[in-house]
């Protein structure tokens, strides 16, 4: 099975990471749309757009399944790319909101996520569909901090601080008794352990990457031992994706193809 | 006189903010690349290329001088602009370093900026044709600060301390004996004050977006007072364009109109 992952830019890799861990077997194709990422800033049409051109690169490629690891991209052009290639497609923001409805006994949901996801609503929506209230916020600060290497440092702890604050105080003025947050953004993960440091007791932590993982692995039904390829596109600068995209696969990445897509 | 002024976003509003105090009469044209930005993260032959279309776009509109207020497209795509259009075209680097020259006594200068700018080493060979040494800093938090609107806010001010600190430390450790620090992105002139109360005392600050309106001045040997007319163009989100943008612009932003390129 040739599973193809798709994110604006690094970001997804931290799903890959995932998906290795649950299903070793697999062949997997990576593309990072980086000469146009962040689409967290773009307009739904731009995001369908370049979605659609990269969900048909990788299909090209030979991908028999899609995840996009790109929440932008997932809230944004879901539908877009499905009519764009005829191999089934997985979004993390469904995967997120299953994920959530499964956590949730209050029903009542937190999500955080870049500008562009949370002005979507995507995730509103997909809680609504799961019987769910949600609120979500915007923290456009988390992945410059990320990708500063900046996870363990007093600067992202106090802007974690403000921002959860920030969030809780929504929560509480529109009386929403939430007891689960969803990290609605590929980049996060790595700032897991400082985000549950943050959250009140009761509040669970849904990993998108994670549970995602585990998605795929169930709808392939695969699991298991055995050895597996990966190959690794860019849009853009292949030595910056190696560097940092490394710290977000947890493990070297060798040759990065450029490639150039539309 | 119609002098076009490209950005990959708002931030070239810093300039034409300028500009329009010191050409009050002139028309402008304003483009941002914002549904490609940022332009910090990317590479020299994609930054070129946006920056060529960027220009040949602003001169099909009647643009006559071209003001590349983008740090990242002047310095790495100044050379592909010019050959692109038929008119003269200044970029934010050379005035900048211009500037830093007249300022420093020392020869020795220092400059914050995008990672991509840093990269390039356009600033310290700009500043090497002048007969100084310049040590380069990329400073990737800053922007999100800045839009996220954190101007005067303790986080800021902390992501400050700590990036001029490694600043002062590089400059000590290999003796530079700094007197002028250089705003190489057009963003910081929203974070003037802040970094001025951040540098030790003899360091004075070269604003990079009010040098290049003087040196814009200067060029087209005008001033007085008038009438001017103003039109923004945007490659995304017009919306997002207004809001953010008159808080760069100092003043409100009417019509945007949304244009594709290439």
């Amino acid at each position: 099975m040739k599973i193809g992952v798709f994110d604006s830019g690094f970001g997804g890799l931290t799903v890959m990471r995932a998906l290795l861990e649950r299903l070793p077997q697999a062949d997997y194709l990576y593309l990072g749309d980086t000469a146009r990422l962040p689409y967290g800033a773009k307009s739904r049409e731009t995001v369908a757009r370049y979605g659609a051109s990269s969900a048909r690169f990788l299909v090209a490629e030979g991908a028999e399944f899609l995840v996009i690891a790109c929440n932008t991209a997932s809230a944004l052009a879901l539908d877009a790319i499905r009519e764009a290639v005829p191999v089934p497609v997985l979004g993390v923001v469904e995967t997120g909101a299953s994920a959530a409805g499964r956590s949730s006994t209050t029903r009542d949901v937190m999500v955080i996520a870049t500008t562009a996801t949370v002005e979507s609503q995507a995730y509103t929506a997909a809680c609504a569909e799961r019987g769910m209230r949600a609120i979500e916020k915007a923290c456009p600060l988390l992945v410059p901090l990320v990708e500063e290497g900046w996870i363990e440092h007093p600067v992202t702890a106090d802007v974690l601080r403000i921002y959860m604050a920030e969030l809780m105080e929504v929560a509480r003025g529109v009386g929403l008794n939430a007891d689960t947050l969803v990290l609605g953004c590929t980049h996060y993960p790595l700032l897991r352990r400082q985000i549950e440091a943050t959250v009140p007791e009761p509040v669970r932590v849904i990993d998108s990457a994670e549970v995602t993982a585990v998605e795929v692995a169930r709808r392939l039904n695969a699991g298991g031992q055995g050895s597996s390829t990966m190959r690794f596109f860019a849009t853009d600068s292949v030595a910056k994706f190696r560097g940092l995209g490394s710290r977000f696969l947890g493990r070297p990445i060798g040759e990065v193809k450029l490639v150039e897509l539309e």
